[in-house]
């Protein structure tokens, strides 16, 4: 898929909808401010905690939002996608809430524990070998086994509508929000914000921040075009996706910047926000507090909404441990 | 000291006047709840949320009572005690509010972290050795040098008072309670809890948790006088300290009971917790849940609360981490 295909875009409409739709499924999740964070940074930060959303992620709105979205012949096929990260949890989640099959495509190289997550979510797993013929390969036959509809993670225009009832309600929760900062991997979390904002709130700042490690969507941001990298290395693990035809729409005409940060400012930011916030958050997230530290003139004396996109982290595996 | 001192306790009046006092230094914390939790338990629990208190601890509560009590005259010649953990933080914390010396007498052997976040929040460290001979004759010089005002960590009526005003907090938080659950240590948490349920809500059960491996609160309430351990080992550092006569006075009258747990049992709780809820927790915290799930019968159905007492911990050290 390139950024030539045709993209399928959701209305602010569709926000609406999901807003209603998805509202006895997930949190209205809290905002947090710290002191420390607002003396450290000079801006005043308002952190929207979606760590404390229903099965640790932003990505329940989205996946909410096309699970219950579904007429009942559709639904019950069940839904399907290929992930092995918080959607696959998410999806699992939503669809044993309307009491359908979440068939989810993973490695079998994934880890014992992120299968295990899955599966206490009532997922059903198939196992591909770790490429990308081969998922493509086993999704096509789980498919077509169960008619099962196919939710993508994250270009799926249903996703970034229940996406975008986030930064729906930070802009209810917060007066006079100036900016919003969220990382960016495939662009979900992001286009839902640009969809929202750009209607809403047209004059704030919106700021993706990214692994420079991971930076494929900074550099298709500064040519004008998707550029995919191949197989990225983070410590960032959400964000090592491309943009696909549907994100890259909202992030190449809504987007103010993308800043970068590196390993080392991801898990130093990771680890001050756990230390004075006494908040767990996914590597992920960090990376907004990171780019904020590295570019503060950027950010100084705004106030500036924070999308902590997740808390699902393997407690045995955090990345000052091997450091 | 033992059981026999004449115990100075406050009232119910100390903890209104406290909690006026203290109100613009504190935070009015959050309380949380999680499906997962009670879905394990049995029981609808009520999460007071002190790890995202200001200093990172309950402690503040006390230490700010006692420090904003001062007479100007008293209050220029500042406050001392002798303590490693949060009570250091949350004196020199409230003492730099006031704008007022806070010397803290710590052992040379501390970790240089701990001496670093005392120094944070001003507190002005004097080094001892690491034995109760030195530091009494170390904090005996500083105080008579300084003629600074000594806030015991927890058998000050003053710091009783002040933690009062946790539970007094939590009860117009959260209706109907029928128990209230909190780590026991040197017993001030729980002197507090008992100043106020007492009070206000002379039926609902006051349950103290302690570790296995420091069980000295429960063998003096099984005994009926107060046992103190040399040396105790456990996780759970903050819980190492002997009940005193002002606590003991609280505990042998007002607790329901003293359950305990195992260092493993601890440490899942922990885990458990950090990985449902998200948030950042010291062990000792843990000791509550870790009891609740260990006697299930007797909070089955109940509305129970749970002090989660403080959230300083060190991110190197995790208690999973060198198991």
């Amino acid at each position: 898929m390139t950024d030539r295909s045709e993209a399928i875009l959701p209305t602010f409409d569709d926000v609406i909808v999901a807003h209603e739709r998805i509202k006895p499924y997930i949190h209205r999740t809290p905002v947090l401010t710290s002191r420390f964070m607002n003396e450290l940074t000079g801006a005043k930060l308002f952190f929207k905690c979606e760590n404390f959303q229903k099965a640790g992620a932003f990505k329940v709105r989205g996946a909410s939002n096309a699970v219950f979205g579904l007429s009942e012949a559709e639904a019950a096929k069940g839904v399907a996608t290929h992930s092995s990260g918080n959607h696959a949890l998410s999806l699992s989640y939503a669809a044993g809430q309307r009491g359908i099959p979440c068939h989810v495509v993973m490695p079998n190289t994934a880890p014992e524990a992120k299968k295990a997550a899955v599966r206490g979510y009532g997922g059903l797993i198939t196992e591909c070998e770790p490429s990308t013929s081969s998922r493509e390969a086993v999704f096509a036959e789980v498919q077509s086994r169960t008619g099962a509809n196919f939710v993508h993670p994250y270009n799926d225009p249903r996703v970034i509508a229940g996406q975008a009832t986030c930064s729906r309600e930070l802009l209810e929760q917060v007066e006079g929000l100036e900016a919003i900062i969220a990382p960016i991997g495939g662009g979900g979390m992001i286009s839902g914000c640009c969809l929202t904002l750009s209607r809403l709130a047209p004059k704030m700042e919106i700021y993706a921040a990214e692994p420079e490690q991971a930076d494929d969507a900074y550099r298709s941001f500064k040519a004008g075009r998707i550029i995919a990298d191949d197989a990225p290395v983070t410590v960032a693990d959400g964000l090592k996706v491309p943009l696909k035809e549907n994100t890259w729409h909202f992030v190449s005409r809504y987007v103010t910047d993308i800043l970068t940060a590196s390993e080392e400012e991801i898990i130093e930011a990771m680890k001050l926000t756990w230390q004075r916030m006494k908040i767990v958050m996914e590597p992920s997230c960090a990376v907004p507090l990171a780019t904020i530290l590295k570019n503060p003139a950027t950010f100084r004396g705004k106030r500036v909404g924070v999308i902590i996109t997740g808390g699902n982290v393997d407690l045995d595996k955090l990345p000052w441990m091997n450091g």
